[in-house]
């Protein structure tokens, strides 16, 4: 076997997730939720709104009584540090984001900003000294509500786009990116102000799943291996129009019963007894859409998604060979407006989280995650990884997005477990 | 043969048919179609508009210039009679309706009109006399796209539904019908007053085929047996909405999946060798309608119309059977949004126009109508027909909308030719 397990933990990584509170974590959920909550058990907290900034004055508040060191970059990413015994060492990163959806759920992004808070409390609790620092993280803007792009102060940090990139994004409140970012500056004007780059020795983000596998099969923790690769596509599909009354079947170039057939088609080309291949066709506009008209013209939306890249570009280069056979008499014109080839999560992250789970008596599974995050750029420059936690029937960017306070605090443990083995084995 | 053909048709029928001029009858559609020309072929000339007062006098002029008697009803529904040698006998009546769609064709409803125009200038040429009078006429609203309710002229004519419950609509342009009516009204004060309803002898619409049977098969004349009947329903099928990235194809319920199953199960359902049946998925709405979001719910028209009513049950009241199976593990809500049964052209006049067309030389077919027309409402108060003329392509609603002079004048001498048997025989 090239891949022994290792369930040995350190007893600092032990000791450090025995001293996780999950009523600590759960009222600080609580907490946040009051920001920004919208009655129904959902909150609005768009990215460098008056609630995100209201958040982040709580959680530096909360940093400043546990002796964190508190800076903000460029990007307007927050950065809790717990010092290391090589304080100079390239630290350890843990969080996730804070910023919600316009009508999000209560644990997305934050649950990982308040993991990473809770492990810092418990490495206190637990007396545990760490090698290097930690730095625990909200990154900006990862949903991308109110500014479309998503993932900015990650990106950012990553290298991957210049903050000056950004700032003429106009929100769908029509204000300014970069309005909106020096209103959230200005908040804390005492803020030492952290470089827009650093190097780090490892990424690691909780988040929920947002999906229903880890409910479903009754496990409590993933490793994520790494994230989807993406292919997402427009396909324009031309017919005649005419009129529902008077044209024979076998006259009609009808746009709609082309793209039926090609989603049917497609449907084919994307089976997969794995189930890891995710394909859905989300958009659909018909046109002139009128009930007695026969389609003249059918747009609709690929997102295609798969963990490996082969696959990935297998699957994804039929896709216009088998859609332009199927809409025939008809013709369609495929453009790809996005391309991500799959980010895998190299190095010793997701074995550590394994390891962890196993040794804190979890049951662990490895999984891509579907969904984007900010670990995708944070992979681009240091070893990441991600935990995910169950959440109920897999419902996220919703109010009814829910994670019970034993799972919340089991992500915790063994977050707590893995940046100290992080920062003081690598 | 218990159908032997007939095709014997009277002297006189014979020399009308032939005094009508493909030139004259050109040229009348050519002067309508300057009236609210759009340039590009088409006509915007829709019902009570200023072009259809234009068009109105127009057709008056040229009316009082042969010397026929103009008169209109409360719906606006102009009446240019020819006397019969009994002018107290119900007339024959022939003719269709002058308003277009908003941006539509120079054939759709005013060839109609014209055709009988241009069979009474032949009847006077060929120095015809009939029996009974002939009653040219213009429908008001045959179209609907400016009051959304069509065939509004006929309806009340035929005593279906009375001219006061369409004065409360609301056009288009926000202008009360019961308004635009009486401006109609008032642009020819001083034409006589007809009464809203009175016996007719038989009713003939000629008309364009609006769709491509005619002119693929090389035929010149379809003799109308009646018009389809029609069912449209709203389906609106419920799924589960769900993040493209992280939801398995085993946990989806996905709204425009089951849609697109249950399209393609009707298109089973819905399988004529024969090429009667006419079926149109036109409208499909889905929502959230987010590229990688999992449609939550899909709603998609059904329009399926048939000649024939033992089929529009059987497989009208399948729809909902094959829809709710098709769907699962969504679930589908169906509607019934209209339904009408075929209307037969029962009486002398399919027959009748068979017989001209051959006499005259013409290749003629029966055929039913997929659309409706005024004639639907006329032939539940005397026996009606509709003779079909080629257009281009089957094109109609549209400025591309085009039938031949040839093909106008074969129509005119068969409407001729039929309208002087029926005043006669009848």
């Amino acid at each position: 076997m090239s891949n022994p397990v290792q369930h040995s933990l350190s007893a600092p990584a032990l000791k450090a997730a025995a001293a996780v509170s999950e009523d600590r974590l759960w009222q600080s959920l609580e907490a946040m939720a009051a920001i920004g909550g919208l009655g129904n058990g959902g909150v609005t907290r768009q990215a460098l709104t008056p609630e995100d900034i209201a958040a982040r004055a709580l959680l530096i508040g909360w940093a400043r009584q546990l002796g964190l060191e508190v800076s903000i970059d460029e990007a307007a990413n927050l950065f809790l540090r717990r010092s290391g015994q090589e304080p100079q060492a390239p630290p350890v990163v843990a969080g996730s984001h804070m910023d919600s959806q316009p009508a999000g759920g209560r644990f997305d992004g934050i649950y990982g900003v308040l993991a990473a808070f809770e492990a810092m409390q418990a490495l206190d609790d637990a007396g545990v000294a760490t090698r290097r620092p930690i730095d625990v993280v909200a990154w900006t803007n990862e949903e991308g509500g109110r500014f479309e792009r998503s993932c900015t102060g990650s990106s950012v940090w990553a290298g991957q786009s210049p903050l000056a990139s950004f700032l003429d994004d106009i929100g769908s409140d029509g204000i300014r990116f970069a309005d909106a970012l020096a209103e959230t500056l200005a908040a804390t004007p005492d803020l030492p102000r952290r470089p827009a780059q650093w190097p780090a020795c490892a990424y690691v983000e909780p988040h929920i799943e947002q999906g229903p596998v880890l409910e479903r099969q009754g496990i409590d923790i993933a490793a994520v291996t790494g994230i989807q690769g993406v292919r997402w596509m427009r396909v324009e599909v031309e017919g005649v129009a005419g009129h529902a009354g008077t044209t024979p079947a076998a006259h009609r170039r009808d746009a709609l019963q082309a793209a039926v057939r090609a989603i049917t088609w497609l449907n084919g080309l994307m089976e997969d007894p794995k189930d890891l291949t995710r394909f859905t066709v989300g958009r659909v506009v018909v046109e002139p859409n009128s009930p007695n008209t026969i389609p003249q013209k059918v747009t609709f939306t690929i997102d295609f998604r798969h963990p490996d890249t082969a696959e990935l570009k297998r699957r994804g280069s039929a896709i216009e060979r088998v859609v332009t056979e199927a809409v025939k008499p008809c013709t369609a014109r495929i453009v790809t407006t996005s391309e991500m080839n799959p980010t895998p999560f190299d190095g010793p992250v997701p074995a550590l989280i394994e390891d962890a789970a196993a040794a804190l008596g979890l049951r662990a599974t490895r999984l891509a995650s579907g969904a984007f995050h900010d670990a995708l750029y944070a992979a681009r420059v240091c070893p990441a990884g991600m935990l995910f936690i169950p959440c109920r029937k897999g419902v996220s960017h919703s109010p009814d997005e829910y994670s019970t306070p034993q799972q919340c605090a089991a992500g915790a443990r063994v977050l707590a477990a893995t940046v100290v083995e992080l920062a003081n084995r690598t």
